[in-house]
């Protein structure tokens, strides 16, 4: 193994090595402009490379997907076996009926990388990004990793052209690792779907094409104040960079309420010890049953899920709709293709409270158990839910803190956006993403599983796979607009 | 959450906890006699709770199992529809055929819990031990945690008596946690099972049976050198305490080997950094395949399994068998009862290579890809295998490393011993764990999938879940009883 990595000159801690790439990620955070590519020309290239990239993307009839097709057992898959499929899954957990219930979800044992490739230009670590097209977006370009490929893309089955960039993250020796930990992805609609993040750093300039830029942190930043920029993916990815220890430099200027001894002071005051977390968590995943079954597709009608040519739907309107889509585009590894997607109903609303505590802001997360988890539980966003689920005939009750959210004021929003979840999979899916500063007089007494953590320690899960869920993730990186 | 917990005085970061719980940790197990509990004493008082349990274990044919059934899809299961069904998985991976390979596996979703509770006694941590009889053992009682429960169990679905002292486990505040993390258990047998395995520590003195004593870690390192004495649950949960930053205790007296700096001291010179370990591991998981499919049981007769009224095995006579057995017992939570079993056909050899690398004692460990794993691959040891399984007609080709460990002379066998694995599920089931020192002319070049880590970040790995499998888990533990 990694006989060809070079070894450290001297041994330093996890925890020491993780600092030291904190420091530099505070530094870039912190620069908000850069001679590489000043930020006001950062949309005008997007928009110069939609016009370039030409593309349409039609829902289609399951009929006119070319190379997919339903098996005997319902379930839809591709002709060569690989991708993904979409299948039924049949869920017993404490809160349903007791005999389950079941619905579609999408299947993709293969891992796929997520990689940005990291460079320091004139000091400063800078970031490599794309501008790509994902049939699923609702503005179709947004800033995507360096390198997004499924296993396929790279094994070849996609038959599409060479990805460039891929080498540095699969064969190492000109790069060194930043970040590289399998994350999870949407839990209502994929089963224990996972992801590579990684994000590899070089030291000499590579030659990139149109399509790609060197953007700090402190610019992504900005550009995640934008609704629908920055792709899923690279809010993935960037949330797992180390925060914990970046040293004093996180100790300049003031810091009122406490974001930035949050993000980076791995000794904070703080509600609770890194072991009373774990141990919480675990306790919450021993606690709660998760049984999870693969069953034919077919199998979902008898739980209210309605079958029609062009769409796989719930009787109540509610939840999601499985459709076909066509999508022609020049600016992608193959010219035109057709695939399943999973359309939502109606956006969701992923918030996060926050508050003072000891000096320290903390952020208020819950152990949430969702159908597709791994692991049962993964931290989620206080709020982590479609609302519109909640009103009307039908409803279900106001999940915790959800009314606290709809009902703060205006001042209290301290991030509020809208933000395209992964548009290689879903159709038109948004969200929206606040982080919400919570009243002074916000009761102490929580409900069982919901904990208040800071930053540092956020992030410092985030070293590991399965602890956070891709919503809080978008909200850790939401959050680093706040210093 | 946590309300109820103390918050503690000063904040510390989670290494410094860690490092703490070390030192008291390194105090135990350099502390190999006990005035609570004389160490000669042990096996006489096992060897009394062995009278005083009377039971008897029968295999018995499937007919005779109560409240359990096959049902319709062949699937064997508990008329509760609780405690543990065996039914086919459907495994799809690297290395077998194309179609994939069928097997049965023991399905059980619930959590169970293993927890240990810990006592100062005169200055030094006690651990609170069972002399508990499982059914698979070979020898019927050995040493387990104080508690040892299935969700069923404290849920009250086995209607059996209380269990002591799982309130100091699910009700914190009398409490304080050293450990809390789930494992995995066999995971050629199990699909993605795991286990709470915790460790509480209480200040007072409580009032404990007959089969219950405190001992230290230094006592029980010494039990762990006979055969089948310290039952597997035990050394999952104590292979889980910290050792990394045990502080300058770890330097008294001689080191010559490295094992001391290797388990205490975590920025020992040491081949690889953490960054670069938890990276490469990611890399496993991402690039290999494994696809599960839970299938009905009656499936797996088209891979070559055989179903009698008394067993379902392999036609090869290898893998293992599926039985039923009746059990009576007076020392157990309920009187008499029957239930499936798994039991193998050969013990297995379990052997750690260890060596001397910069000082470091480092020891060889494989990212293994498992059909029952949660995460694709986990740790394990250098060689995990059944050498039967590569001799005879039929046989498959020798594992790297196996050679190494068959020939190596007797004098290079740090640890040697036969264990059992966990006896309320496996019927017996021992497997050969040894630690083993490579030679000094031993190949510097390793296969991709194996790598060289210190004992420390082996332990600091197991703060978290599905890291280390249960079989590496054991070793860890035996080789504290290297210094």
């Amino acid at each position: 193994m990694l006989v060809d990595l070079p070894t450290p000159a001297a041994p330093v801690s996890f925890a020491e090595d993780r600092a030291r790439t904190a420091g530099r990620v505070l530094l870039s955070a912190r620069t908000p402009e850069s001679a590489a590519m000043p930020a006001d020309l950062v949309r005008p290239w997007l928009a110069e490379q939609a016009r370039r990239g030409e593309y349409r993307v039609t829902p289609v009839p399951f009929s006119l997907l070319r190379g997919w097709h339903f098996e005997e057992d319902g379930n839809l898959r591709h002709e060569s076996g690989r991708f993904f499929s979409v299948e039924g899954l049949h869920v017993t957990a404490d809160g349903l009926p007791p005999g389950g219930r079941r619905q579609p979800i999408i299947v993709q044992p293969e891992v796929g990388l997520l990689g940005i490739v990291a460079r320091e230009i004139d000091g400063v670590l800078h970031f490599l990004m794309q501008a790509k097209m994902e049939p699923g977006n609702i503005n179709s370009f947004q800033l995507s990793p360096t390198v997004q490929a499924t296993r396929s893309n790279f094994t070849g089955v996609h038959r599409g052209r060479r990805i460039p960039f891929l080498d540095l993250f699969l064969e190492r020796g000109r790069s060194r690792v930043l970040v590289d930990v399998l994350q999870s992805e949407q839990a209502d609609w994929f089963l224990a779907k996972r992801n590579r993040n990684m994000i590899v750093e070089i030291d000499e300039d590579v030659e990139t094409g149109e399509e790609f830029r060197w953007l700090t942190l402190g610019q992504l930043l900005r550009l995640l104040r934008l609704d629908n920029v920055v792709n899923m993916d690279s809010r993935s990815v960037l949330a797992c960079l180390p925060t914990a220890g970046a040293g004093p430099r996180a100790a300049d200027g003031p810091d009122d309420t406490g974001v930035l001894r949050s993000f980076h002071d791995p000794a904070a005051p703080s509600v609770h010890g890194m072991s009373e977390i774990l141990s919480w968590l675990t306790g919450v995943r021993a606690v709660r049953e998760l049984d999870q079954r693969r069953v034919p597709l077919r199998e979902i009608e008898e739980d209210g899920w309605l079958f029609s040519g062009t769409e796989i739907g719930h009787r109540s309107g509610r939840r999601f709709r499985v459709i076909g889509a066509d999508v022609a585009a020049s600016n992608r590894e193959v010219g035109s293709w057709t695939q399943p997607m999973i359309q939502p109903q109606v956006p969701g609303l992923m918030a996060l409270l926050v508050k003072r505590i000891r000096g320290t802001l903390h952020a208020l997360v819950q152990a949430r158990v969702d159908v597709g988890h791994l692991n049962v539980a993964e931290l989620a966003p206080t709020v982590h839910c479609r609302p519109a689920d909640h009103t009307g005939p039908g409803r279900e009750p106001f999940p915790p803190f959800l009314a606290d959210v709809l009902t703060a004021p205006a001042e209290r929003f301290r991030y509020d956006g809208v933000q395209s979840e992964e548009g290689g999979r879903f159709y038109h899916a948004e969200n929206r993403y606040a982080v919400v500063e919570a009243p002074d007089d916000f009761p102490e007494e929580l409900p069982p599983d919901y904990a208040w953590l800071t930053f540092a320690q956020l992030t410092e899960l985030l070293a590991h796979g399965n602890y956070l869920n891709v919503e809080l993730r978008t909200l850790v990186v939401c959050a680093h607009t706040l210093y």
